[in-house]
């Protein structure tokens, strides 16, 4: 597995869709909300999940300029997650990316109306998005169920319940399948639904989307533990601060290196003579699993 | 104008159809937040937007059975904008409907998730509703667009920026048909386009939708200054405790009361020759005008 040429490009692409995204109605309400909009989605993320949604379109052949509308809709879902996350009913973070959270910039009200008004965008994108209307409804559906209380919202309510409280491994994986993986899995999902992938297809690229969520999830607990705030752009050591359950805290440091490694081989092997071009996917996992913040 | 008996039916039709939507995926993710977006959607509110939808359907000779998922969809919104509304940060409500809100009667990270888990499941509604995809993305595009920064979530902000200080009319104006105009010219429009409404007849139902939210905005202005709090189900007087800007506290009682009129005779205008039936369209401007909670 190594890097991809194309991840650049695509990185580029999306960063000017998620700009048009949102200028599109920003003459119309509250600047102020504008503006804090701008501030949560503009600030330099890894773009991963846009990244997978044009991954596995390359991998079912889709074509690429179908892909910008999945891509900007599932990072402006992310976007709103983390500005809400971020929240001090939440996880009472100050600090993403580098730069002050949404509701320290701005104020608690606008962050949370910015994080509604984000995920409002995400499906407006797609419901406008120019391709035929049943791939937009499809996307819709994959991306509206990732979301809401069986997907993220559900993750997220988990994980606020976990706090403090002894919970195992299997119950930890459940919280972040959801948390994490639910939105991962509808990326490449929405990606291959515009490749036209049948069921099967689907199944192998979903069980790589799986594979991936959990890897990206151990190494963001690993780097947690392992990590400086100035290189992670967001508050080292938070997690054992808050008595979190994590894959460290639970199986140790060497344990959730084991588990990580479990993932990726699970990643290799759900790509292994796939008919198509899985390049950038193999770079993605990569991406995933070495990234230093 | 007068009530209509099919007012009931559809509001128990919508009950239902809430309680299903609820149900469906209530086994996955937290119990917790399951039980706060039921305590946030059945609370026996009044159900104006589904009847507006069910109310213009019928003025546009819809098919009453595809009318449902888009009554459902916004009121699930109105009810996410309703639990975010209540928070601390927002208007700092207790008291909702008669009942605790949602962060009292749970707790504030709760009633976050659950308002942005009802938002992503009013998307999912229409996404998988039983018509054609063309309806649906047409739906998606309506509802999304009210919700989001240049609707109701932009209004909301504005209305936070405006608190204290001093705004003139037609700013209050602006404010209200974002806030509250926006979802209710969504709802109305949403049955049009499920009767195969045209642009033109569009408009002469939009202007009544929007005749009908500044109306229904400035009733609530006059209750608040008005009514108690037991039978508003809501904290009577926290318009003016918290020196809000309102229609009487700019125009005076009397003034507020001409310019209810002067919406009433909009409505009034706007279905005057209709072909179709608007009973119901009747009946609910009525009732948005009159009503005591």
């Amino acid at each position: 597995m190594a890097a991809d040429a194309r991840l650049a490009p695509w990185r580029q692409r999306v960063e000017a869709a998620l700009e048009t995204a949102l200028a599109a109605s920003a003459d119309t309400g509250s600047a102020r909300l504008h503006a804090a909009m701008r501030h949560a989605v503009l600030s330099g993320g890894k773009r991963l999940r846009p990244l997978l949604v044009y991954a596995a379109g390359a991998a079912t052949g889709a074509d690429e300029t179908l892909l910008t509308a999945p891509a900007v809709a599932v990072e402006l879902v992310h976007a709103f997650s983390l500005v809400h996350d971020d929240l001090p009913a939440m996880d009472d973070d100050d600090l993403r990316r580098g730069r002050p959270t949404v509701h320290v910039a701005f104020d608690e009200a606008t962050a949370i109306l910015a994080g509604d008004a984000l995920q409002a965008l995400a499906f407006e994108v797609l419901a406008e998005a120019p391709v035929d209307a049943a791939l937009r409804v499809a996307w819709l559906q994959s991306l509206a169920r990732a979301t809401g209380a069986a997907g993220m919202c559900g993750g997220q309510a988990l994980d606020m319940e976990a706090g403090g409280r002894r919970i195992e491994v299997a119950e930890l994986q459940q919280l972040h399948a959801l948390k994490t993986g639910a939105l991962i899995r509808s990326a490449v999902r929405m990606g291959a639904l515009a490749g036209g992938a049948g069921p099967g297809v689907s199944a192998r690229l979903d069980d790589y989307a799986a594979a991936l969520g959990l890897a990206f999830q151990i190494r963001d607990d690993l780097l947690d533990i392992d990590g400086d705030s100035a290189s992670l752009g967001k508050t080292a050591g938070k997690d054992q601060a808050q008595d979190k359950a994590t894959y460290p805290a639970l199986l140790g440091r060497d344990g959730a290196g084991a588990a990580l490694a479990e993932q990726v081989a699970r990643m290799r092997d759900a790509l292994t003579g796939w008919p198509g071009d899985v390049g950038a996917l193999e770079a993605l996992a990569v991406l995933a699993v070495e990234r230093r913040s």
